[in-house]
């Protein structure tokens, strides 16, 4: 199926998106944040969108009436793009920012200038002389400003070789682009381009992570995003998750082969994003990257071997930028490449540029939560004053892997799932409509919780074959491996059942309790209740589409006012755009990084306690969990 | 001829030398500098060094008397290394430095630390621990009292992937080599490597010349000079002169080839002077390089067109320091590479290192001239508080070519000639004795000297058939080419004889009226007689078996008292090694280069006044030769 582009106004920009991407998420791709407090489930109303040309699968229509529907008006949350699509945003809607986030530009004029890792300027420099003996270079650094005998370091040996052609050629009227104080990485002097291109200013912000990268290619002068691009890692064959991939990277050629297959996935996508919008790769001259610490020594080709062993070490949390050009990636080699800094082991870059998405990069006293629910799963908890992260190995069991029809959430998965209790039959929603081929992490979290809703499994996860109406049956070579069929194989896209067994539910149970298991061990050391938090930010792509309602009922996500919930996205994407745009957004993240103490749970026996108490439904302990165990039939 | 070995006591210091190497040069090659005032020429007697084992050609005797010469005792600038040979060199001797040059290490012990581009230290590193987060590189840059949030900028790609590995099998003991501030390369931290390696330190002072380079391999925790290395540019077959090579490198792949053919030169030598010395060229972690512009910009692979087309403009006089590890030298990666700084297209980084080795470097009121001939001919002039230079192209006459039976200093050159007034007839020295295969530079300007004192030709440099016993005779196809034959074919190596012609003498006297007209503009340009002169140095491989009288006597030297010539050696390679091993070094080319004035003699009507008026033997004005009138018979 050809790629559908969604085309926005104002602005007229167009983003060429994944079938089946949320409409939100396309236009936050294209042109920054919109809030939905809802947390993109639908609720708030906040994310209304016109849509004027094309259709889009509209999942959730509650919040509008049947005059606005008429008018074309969705909910930007709860809709997804399946073809070339024409969105009105309002203003109103635009101008809706997170506290703590940064401003990015809603269309073409240019708001706020950009304080990025470089700068260019169009400068005239004096011709050659006879009344002096200046070369080129000092000549060049005297329209500057730079003081020619004060720094031996300036410029790489490609610009020095280019400049007498580039001068001469242009008139001696060039434009210099100089890396920004302290953010040198090749060379001050970046590169020197003849004529004046001040307008024609270009970055990059990149994601790695673990299944996804994700790549915003922005326009720098435009302080605007010109284009996304995601494509899955290409390393996924080498191992799912983590510590899989830290296995595989054991010798060094396997090494050298998965930092390959980073790069060729980062510079998959940009090529293709300067390809479709006209921009040369030696035209980006910053990057900045974020990701979790194995990706990132994955990326560089450092051993990630001490990150899997006791006491868990990690080669550098803050990689200075000294090696932008031997990093490889698809940009001008002189580039400066800006790395968000790391925490430790299982707490990375990726987390602290996403904080940079929430009220914890400013100074306040309320006390957040910050979920990152990806293969791994990442929690930070605290405000302007305390921070403490910790990270659950939460495996791919959300993430399409680790239970037998799991699949991403890519068309013909089973994303939504309601089980009429006396019936014990699923009723499904599949993305992009049609059969089913495989079910998506949130239909995994609905299914649990209807499961349990509906008294198909016990409070341990185990399946009742006396319940559920001939659906509970035993599989396999063993009475014990009782299964549920969610979809008939008259109806799926494969032609077999689609099952999930008590294997499945178990790895569903472990992954829920790891997360809710590290987010109740956090709060516990510093003496806190789950009705503290007065904001859980959820972010990374599974969350997108998250029934918030079920992930409490399973006992996923703590019992905390729906309304308190706000999902971010991609809040590593965005947080790596705030990094390569804004001098304060570099600080901010450098200063997050020393602020948060890292909780290593691996050696800690309390959260062994959190973690087996949490692999119940909801909760060995119901009380923590109130409105849930008012749903299950008695 | 295998290359003979110069053993020196005390230090026990060994070197291998080219044979036919003046003994000084051994001397000053393997242990610094010494002092010979009267410029090499053999009228000091400063230079006595007794030899115990092997012998030595020994040309000039007029100093030491029978009971001396029994003992072994020689004249260091008049002797000759023809085989292996010790020699005793006397403490008084070693310690007479020429004011405001460096002082070198003469013995194995170390006197004063050396300042250079880089320091290593040994240090403990904090073992990893579940008490932080830190990773090897943060605990590394604790350990050496970096901090580690603050710079960006810290290490090279290649390092930090070593870094787990090095500090685990060494047990976090280890040495890092840090580049001293303001002389980063590549990166501050260089290299790290396991154990305390600080006894380990090794640096190259490199000059690059327009004919030979040469190299120091400089043991800096000994401060001392492990070994020299010789070789011609294998450019030499692209051009003997810097236009003829810049006319060369007009394309881009001829000016990749030239940068190669530097580079191959560099580098054959380095390798050799690691293999003889059991050090790894990565142990060489700093380097300092001097050179003409034109050798610069073509090591860097820079256009040079520009040094060639008025208004003579170099790409760059001072070099950063960014591309340290893209130059190619066979060296540590990381490595700071300092280039000299050069002060126009022709004044380049050899001037300015050499001027360090003279009084002109310190704060003086006497004035001071540096000449330094060869293949193109510079001169500075000035004291602590003004400084001129400028540049003559002297050609290659004095370097072994432009003149027919010209050669090298190599064995088989005539390098002192005789002329008997009566008979016309020639006694002449041959380098390493035997029969002459040519003339070199220093036999040329004798035999100019000669030809002009027994009245064989006139002062326009015409020869006179009349006189010379038959000696001068026409050859080829007009009678107006006169040529005198001063090696008959019986004699001479080739069997052929060994002629010079008035083609021969005209490029001869149109190059030593370059260097004299040279010193003359300058010197009238600040209204001063050459009598104001109180010290001549005189630099290049071509000054050592000058005869100051002879030069004085062709008019190439101005007539200054011979005691005030200071003859100063290879001043390019010296200067750069100071750079290598002292700051005060550092900043004081850098003044020197931003003091000086540049002249350009292209565009000078004086000049070329100046130029034409010195093509007479001794020069148009005999009043500024007043002794050597009274030479020529009347």
């Amino acid at each position: 199926m050809p790629a559908p582009t969604v085309t926005i106004i104002p602005g007229d920009t167009s983003i060429e998106v994944k079938a089946g991407t949320a409409l939100l998420d396309a236009i936050v791709a294209a042109q920054g944040d919109i809030e939905a407090s809802c947390g993109g489930s639908g609720g708030c109303g906040q994310c209304r969108v016109r849509v004027t040309a094309g259709a889009v699968e509209h999942l959730d229509r509650s919040c509008l009436d049947a005059e606005e529907l008429a008018e074309g008006w969705v909910l930007a949350c709860s809709s997804r793009v399946i073809e070339n699509v024409t969105v009105h945003v309002p203003a109103e809607m635009a101008a809706a920012q997170p506290s703590g986030a940064e401003a990015v530009n809603h269309d073409a004029t240019p708001t706020r200038p950009v304080e990025g890792l470089v700068h260019k300027s169009f400068i005239e420099v004096d011709p050659p002389s006879l009344d002096n003996s200046f070369g080129d270079l000092e000549r060049l650094r005297i329209a500057l400003g730079e003081e020619s005998d004060s720094a031996h370091s300036f410029c790489g040996l490609d610009t020095l070789q280019s400049l007498p052609r580039v001068l001469r050629e242009s008139g001696h009227r060039v434009t210099a682009t100089l890396a920004a104080e302290g953010y040198r990485s090749r060379a001050h002097l970046v590169k020197i381009e003849p004529g004046d291109t001040v307008a024609s200013a270009f970055g990059v912000a990149i994601d790695v992570g673990t299944t996804t990268c994700a790549v915003h290619l922005a326009n720098l002068n435009q302080n605007s995003i010109a284009a996304t691009g995601i494509e899955y890692n290409r390393q996924l064959n080498r191992g799912l998750d983590i510590i899989s991939r830290i296995n595989y990277a054991r010798q060094p050629e396997r090494r050298a082969e998965l930092r390959q297959l980073i790069l060729e996935t980062l510079n998959g996508i940009i090529h293709k994003l300067c390809d479709e919008n006209g921009v040369s790769t030696t035209d980006i001259d910053s990057a900045c990257v974020a990701g979790n610490t194995t990706m990132m020594h994955l990326m560089l080709g450092l051993d990630p071997e001490y990150i899997r062993l006791d006491p868990y070490t990690p080669v550098a949390n803050v990689p200075p930028l000294d090696f932008g050009h031997e990093l490889g990636l698809a940009i001008h080699p002189n580039a400066p490449i800006l790395i968000a800094p790391g925490v430790g082991s299982y707490v990375g870059g990726d987390i602290t540029a996403g904080l940079l998405r929430t009220v914890l990069a400013s100074a306040t006293d309320e006390v957040s939560l910050f979920l990152d629910i990806g293969t791994n799963g990442e929690a930070v908890v605290g405000n302007g004053e305390w921070l403490l992260a910790c990270a659950a190995s939460a495996g791919p069991a959300f993430e399409g892997s680790g239970i037998r029809c799991g699949m991403r959430a890519d068309p013909g998965a089973v994303e939504r799932v309601r089980i009429d209790t006396r019936s014990g039959r699923a009723e499904v929603s599949v993305i992009g409509g049609g059969k089913a081929r495989g079910i998506c992490g949130s239909g995994a979290v609905d299914l649990l919780a209807e499961l349990w809703t509906a008294g198909l499994i016990d409070a341990s996860g185990k399946l009742d074959a006396a319940r559920g109406g001939g659906l509970v049956q035993p599989r396999g070579d063993t009475s014990r491996n009782l299964s549920y069929t969610l979809v008939d194989a008259s109806d799926s896209a494969t032609g077999e059942d689609l099952l999930i067994d008590q294997h499945d539910i178990q790895n569903l149970l472990r992954t829920k309790a790891a997360v809710y298991g590290a987010c109740s061990f956090m709060l516990r050391s510093v003496g806190l209740e789950f009705s503290a938090i007065d904001r859980v930010y959820v972010a990374g792509g599974f969350g997108r589409f998250l029934d918030i309602g079920q992930a409490i009922a399973i006992g996923m996500l703590p019992e905390v006012p729906v309304e308190r919930f706000i999902y971010l996205g991609n809040a590593s994407l965005a947080g790596a755009h705030a990094m390569l745009t804004s001098s304060e957004a570099r600080e901010k993240v450098v200063e997050l990084a020393s602020r948060i103490t890292y909780l290593e749970l691996n050696v800690d026996p309390a959260y062994m306690d959190e973690y087996t108490a949490a692999l119940f439904l909801p909760h060995t302990d119901p009380a923590r969990f109130p409105s849930v165990q008012a749903r299950r039939p008695s």
